[in-house]
């Protein structure tokens, strides 16, 4: 297979949160074309088993491969944390970019105690692969670690600003901020839309990763280096492809893009 | 297919809620064998669209024929409001039993003042499906609906007593509340355990209509008039299959059952 500059970028998630990775991919390469999968049908996988999302991360990088990308990123962390090989291997040699790695780097980058905290599904806390890829850039670094499965379909049902939220986000959170982390990871793409009640608990002298924007900056690295960077063109809507259609999609996909979303189409999985 | 008294009961559920039906037809009939069926690689179904629900009701009825069941219990109420047909149609003809039939017809039969309140998930309060149910039974009823989408992942995460749990419920239960409704259906099979944290907010004057115990009653019937009871024999371990098992698995049966769980079975959809 050729790889053109031409190609799109494909992004998947377990559902929608991964429209948080869209979102910063448009930000910052606004001329790129891109192709998204979102396993609707089968959300979420952070409470899965290892063996069950290593299938269906097998199963959406199929679904993507048919649109040849030149590039797949991984927006769950959970496939990221448990699955990059899979994609790997179903990607056949096109780059592969998983949103754990990049909110990784940045966190190393940022912090300066040496002292880390990543939240995320109950699966990607489990893994511990953000303290294998923290430790493999800086093994001098302490990673404290909190799942927090609520977070998911808090945001998913639109609790940004409820009380509620905030206090099982406070519970989640009162360990970490205890331990002296300065860098905080949002190890889950569903995180950023609860970004700035979170930013509220911690306070302002814990950085927030938002592993989005982490790895839109590490997606535009690695075309530029590919030669496979999209330079020009008008900005043409992302293609989305789901699993399934719920009712409550297009109130979701404001949510997450702040827009609405033209092109949907469903597919089988 | 010749149905015979020492066949075992076939249950199925999304995921694991159901096992508070099990618990419910344990007490009720301790003889009976069950083989139950939780689709922990797919749950929850409550936020997904009425196609998708009726696709995993067919393969879940399915999974449960392999073993000759004599009866078929949707534990699910989200399946009992969406697919409980197709259901039917796997099973040839073995009788069926939706949790919501049952809940609606205990539900008429104890509401005094005509109003009756219903809460489940999105897809289950959608689909107007308890209110059809109830005003077959007696059209004069009022039927007053909340969805609760997230009352299945606070009680998943054992949040049974947790403040904020309480006021995402009161958030929830307030309009109903406020509408005099004398009855409360808990339309979802997590429900159950919420229980006692509901009954704190709806108070003494509303009765909660619990459709674990009122489909074990109604199954008790229907076996009898089919001659098909199972009166004799030890109690049994129910038997049971689960599409996924993630870690959290054991301590969830723990919050369910009661108890642990000796035999579980990994099947693929």
């Amino acid at each position: 297979m050729t790889l053109s500059a031409s190609s799109p970028v494909g992004i998947f998630d377990s559902g929608i949160g991964g429209l948080t990775v869209v979102k910063a991919i448009q930000a910052l390469l606004p001329s790129e074309r891109i192709i998204y999968f979102g396993d609707t049908a089968r959300v979420p996988y952070g409470s899965k088993s290892q063996v069950t999302i290593r299938k269906y991360a097998q199963d959406d990088a199929g679904i993507l491969m048919k649109h040849q990308p030149k590039m797949i990123i991984v927006a769950c962390n959970t496939v990221s944390a448990l699955a990059l090989d899979v994609v790997e291997q179903v990607g056949k040699g096109i780059p592969v970019l998983g949103v754990l790695e990049a909110g990784a780097e940045l966190a190393v980058q940022h912090s300066r105690n040496n002292r880390i905290g990543v939240i995320g599904t109950r699966a990607t806390i489990e893994s511990n692969a953000y303290s294998f890829a923290i430790n493999a850039l800086k093994p001098e670094i302490e990673v404290f670690s909190s799942a927090c499965p609520l977070l998911v379909p808090l945001a998913e049902e639109g609790f940004i600003d409820h009380p509620a939220a905030g206090m099982i986000a406070r519970d989640y959170l009162a360990e970490l901020v205890g331990w002296g982390v300065d860098t905080l990871v949002l190890g889950c793409t569903h995180y950023p839309i609860l970004k700035k009640m979170i930013g509220k608990i911690t306070g302002p002298d814990i950085r927030i990763i938002d592993s989005a924007e982490a790895v839109a900056a590490k997606a535009k690295e690695l075309l530029a280096e590919n030669n496979l960077l999209n330079g020009s063109g008008a900005p043409v809507s992302p293609h989305l492809l789901v699993s399934d259609l719920p009712r409550k999609f297009r109130s979701l996909c404001r949510l997450f893009l702040g827009t609405d979303i033209p092109d949907v189409e469903l597919v089988e999985v």
